[in-house]
Formats: structure tokens, sequence, C-alpha cells
């Protein structure tokens, strides 16, 4: 990516988390973004839309990558989904409560015009949340995409309610408790009962 | 409230679910509930910010209400989050999956500057969350408000991913399995485990 098209889509994925979808104007990412206002239809001849659609692409591998790392170790699922909140907590109270996730700030803000960005939400949060159902190995295989959407519905929702209270507190809460009953739902194992937060260590297969 | 301040509230409160902070401009507003626009100011002295927080807080009455409806029966705590989900999920099918919750839409498209509105919606969150805790009478007292936040944390959040999907699915999935899961957590007494469903006719105290 050249350097001006990497400014302008960290530009508009700031501001999206940010304000959402009106913070994202043109006018707006070029001020912040400083970059030439003739460089956005050279690298975005779809405009608006299309720099939005980049910038959310963009989150998409940045939350994917820490999605991945997260629920590709063999903790249970109670810690996964608890160091997923706690990180997300981390995250915002950085931005000073003023920052979130900018797919879900943009799905709030469409109108019916917007298909096709509505499309792109859906996809992000598909791609999402396929990674975290791969993660939940304790959860019956046919289930785990439903489990998975409990996940990032309640992340979703926990990071609105953090911003308006401009504390951590509501993704501690909401994330220790849908681990604590989820725990309860899909009980660790018992040999591993004593330590959940300590990734096990699956014995090597021997070749057959 | 006089009539054209009920319109300019309704129109407000619409513009709101639809497409964030951003959405409800007075221009906006004014076109859709027909009112002149020197009315906006002589309500709302305020402006915008005035037209905004009266109209979060028609939301916080009308969600409260049914919320206290909903989580003042005795039904189990799972059945009460399922009516929730599924009431939730009907609400956003009757407007094409267009309107969601005003709050959460503010507060995601909330800029460093509107303090003021931010503290509304911390404030309205509150309100229904406490609303929420009062109904969970199968959680014990000290952690009904943290429950009660994981309820509305994925209840937030699973709106935005209908809105995303345009389908009831992510709604009554995210409430099922959150239902299913707290179900496992704060098990329903054995005498009621058959129908968990069906709300339970307390005896009347006899006068003492």
């Amino acid at each position: 990516m050249s350097d001006t098209k990497d400014r302008l889509v960290v530009a508009a994925l700031n501001l999206l988390r940010q304000s959402g979808l009106a913070g994202a104007g043109i006018n707006n990412v070029v001020d912040v973004s400083g970059a030439p206002k003739g460089s956005v239809y050279h690298f975005f001849p779809g405009g608006k839309h299309d720099l939005v659609a980049s910038a959310l692409a963009e989150s998409e591998r940045q939350v994917g990558d820490g999605l991945r790392k997260m629920f590709g170790t063999s903790a249970h699922l109670a810690a996964k989904v608890h160091d997923l909140f706690s990180a997300t907590a981390s995250t915002l109270e950085s931005t000073g409560f003023t920052k979130s996730c900018p797919v879900g700030a943009v799905t709030l803000d469409l109108v019916s015009e917007s298909e096709h960005l509505r499309h792109v939400c859906g996809a992000i949060f598909d791609t999402w949340r396929d990674i975290v159902a791969e993660g939940l190995t304790e959860v019956p295989q046919a289930t785990r995409r439903e489990v998975a959407e409990l996940v990032l519905a309640t992340l979703e929702g926990a990071m609105i309610l953090a911003r308006a209270r401009a504390s951590k507190d509501p993704l501690l809460c909401a994330g220790g408790w849908l681990a604590d009953a989820l725990q309860s739902r899909f009980p660790v194992p018992h040999r591993t009962a004593a330590r959940p937060r300590t990734p096990l260590r699956r014995r090597p297969r021997s070749a057959s």
C-alpha cells in the first residue's frame, strides 16, 4: 500500500472508531491524514464509501489477527473470553474511551441506501465470529458458531456501555459473567478444573 | 407535551434509531416532523443537543416500560431473557432492520465534545440495567446488577449484528444461548424445572 493511501485508511479508521460514518467525511479524513484531497479519488474512485470499506477491511484484518492469537490457544473457553474482554477494555482505555469498533459504529449509522456497506459489515462480523468459533473447542461443533455469535454480540454491546460510562467496568463485568456462565454451560474437563487459565498442552499424536 | 414538541421528539427519535447522531440534524428533524423550523429553538433552546436528549429520554421511558413488564413477572430469568431478545428481534424486523437502539447509536457517534450527551446515555443504560437487575430474582442480590449488565450488553451488541445481517437470527441466537448459559449458572429450582416458561404464581402471604 502506498504511504498516502495508507495514511488515508488509518485516518478514516480512527475517525470511524470515534464517531462513526458521519465522522469520516472526505474533508475530515483529508485534514487528519494530511494527504492531498485529490489523492482520495485517485486511490478510492468510489469516494467515501470506497474509503470506508477499505478502513473497515483494515479493522477486519487487525481484529482478526488478535482474535486468531487469542482463540488459537488451548486455554479453556472461559479464559479466552476473559482475555478478549480484558484486552478490549485496555484498548478502549488507551483511547480515553473515545474510540471503539468501527464496524459496530458504521452499522448503527447506516441508512437504507448503504446496502453495500451493510454487506461489508455483515461479512466482517461473519469472519470474526468464525475465528472465535474455531477456538471454542469445548463447545459441540454444531453449535460453535452460535456461541461465538453470543461472544461477539456481548463484546460489541459492552464496548457501547464502556464508552457511555467512560470506564473499563462494563467490559470487565460483562466479559467476566459471560465467561462464568459459559463455564457452567460447558464445564472444564475434570483434570484441568483447578487451573482453567493455564493453556493445556496436547500430547503429540503418534504417527499411525 | 404540545403536539408540535411531541412531533419533533418522535421525528428525532426515529432518525437517531436509524442513523445515529448525524441523522438527527435540525433540518432533517424539521423535514420529517413537518414542524416549523422556529419551533425547534422555541421548545429546545439548546438546539440539537437539547432535542436529542429529549428524544433519548423518550426512549428511556418506552424501553423502561417494556423492561419493567418483562422483568417484573415471576418467570425464570432464562424465560425473561428469551422474551426480551425475541421481542427486540420482532421490533427490529418491523422496521426492516433499519432502526435500533438510539442510545447505542448516539454513544458510538459521540465525539469528545459531547460530554453531556455521554452522561445522558450512561444514565439511561443505568436505568435499564437496574430494571433488569430487579427482575433477576434467581441471582444473588449482590451480583444482580452485574448479570443485568451482561444482559444489556448482549442485547445492544446483538442489535448491531441483526442490523448488519438484516436478520432476526443474531438476536434470537445470542439471546437463546445467553438464556441457556445463565440457566446453567443459576439453575431453575427443581419443582419448576419442567416448565421454566410458565410464570409462577406466588401464594399470597397471610396477613400477620
